[in-house]
């Protein structure tokens, strides 16, 4: 058994709620954290990011370049979905192909990390059910 | 050490934390996640746990049917408490059944699930203590 | 690679996120939760820590002592701040640390407590990276 977590753009919740169901994920919950990922010290990767970033924000907000260097900087931490997905071993590739398919977007930073854990023993609260006949 | 991940119904939080309590848990966290257990396939189970939730429901809202259907078919995730428990080996057994005490009803779906991680160190931040000594 | 997970005191928020992205964490979550750390049982140690726990609270509030009495006897759980930081084998150490040099106050219990996990793969969603490239 393993908890596969995943953490994903907020505007993904809904494409990931649907993905996991039909990749048969056999329970899983959903909340809000603030989060970033890495930084990069490469000056050049940088700016790259910072122009593609302004380009999908377009102008609507002022303040668009203060948050984008706050990204970039690490200084702002941003709202993210954080999913956790108890799996049994042999469904584990599936939810996180389904997973990445829901959300990856064309190359742009942010489309979010996936971790697997080990999980020892799961327990079904109403049967007492334990390992993976509790999954 | 373990780390023992409880989900569980929203209005058994305040007795899970007693039986916790009780059952002598180092130190523990809950929060409110959205999530959603097991879906099954077989249409009689699904229609007698339909018929189960509709009267434990009874009639008191218009849309109780909707909501059911949306939990069955699990287009819809539901609030529910996520506690995590730090715990020795030794104690993983009497925590967890202390959970499940607290926890199961009359066999009704959404009584919840546990599960067990692996913890390879703990660290008490204020005298630095680790291992066991630390949970 | 493993999770580090720090609960700590809301008020060390952003020395821990600076503290983090100073040593060099990959990537990481925040998030609130309600919380309670190990209880004690001799009666000489409550004594102390109320009474160091009066003092650090002054006399603002009336309640200041039923809110002591809550937390020292685990009937009450306290706002935390949960965080969650995926990190190489080669930079636990140093994170921890970090962590506990963001944290540790005069002794004063609440400093909080941080865990070390096992994490068997990661992945890099907009790559398809694993393993410790993903991190």
């Amino acid at each position: 058994m393993k908890e596969i977590i995943a953490v994903i753009r907020m505007n993904k919740t809904n494409d990931t709620k649907k993905a996991l169901i039909k990749a048969g994920a056999a329970g899983f919950t959903a909340f809000k954290v603030m989060g970033r990922g890495k930084l990069v010290n490469d000056e050049s990767i940088i700016m790259e990011r910072k122009n593609r970033l302004l380009k999908l924000a377009g102008d609507e907000e002022a303040d668009t370049e203060v948050l984008i260097d706050g990204f970039l900087t690490g200084e702002r931490l941003f709202p993210r979905r954080l999913f956790t997905v108890l799996a049994k071993d042999e469904d584990v590739k599936g939810i996180v192909d389904a997973i990445i398919a829901a959300n990856r977007t064309e190359n742009n930073v942010g489309d979010g990390k996936i971790f697997v854990l080990p999980v020892m023993d799961a327990i079904r609260v109403r049967t007492g059910e334990t390992g993976e006949t509790a999954v």
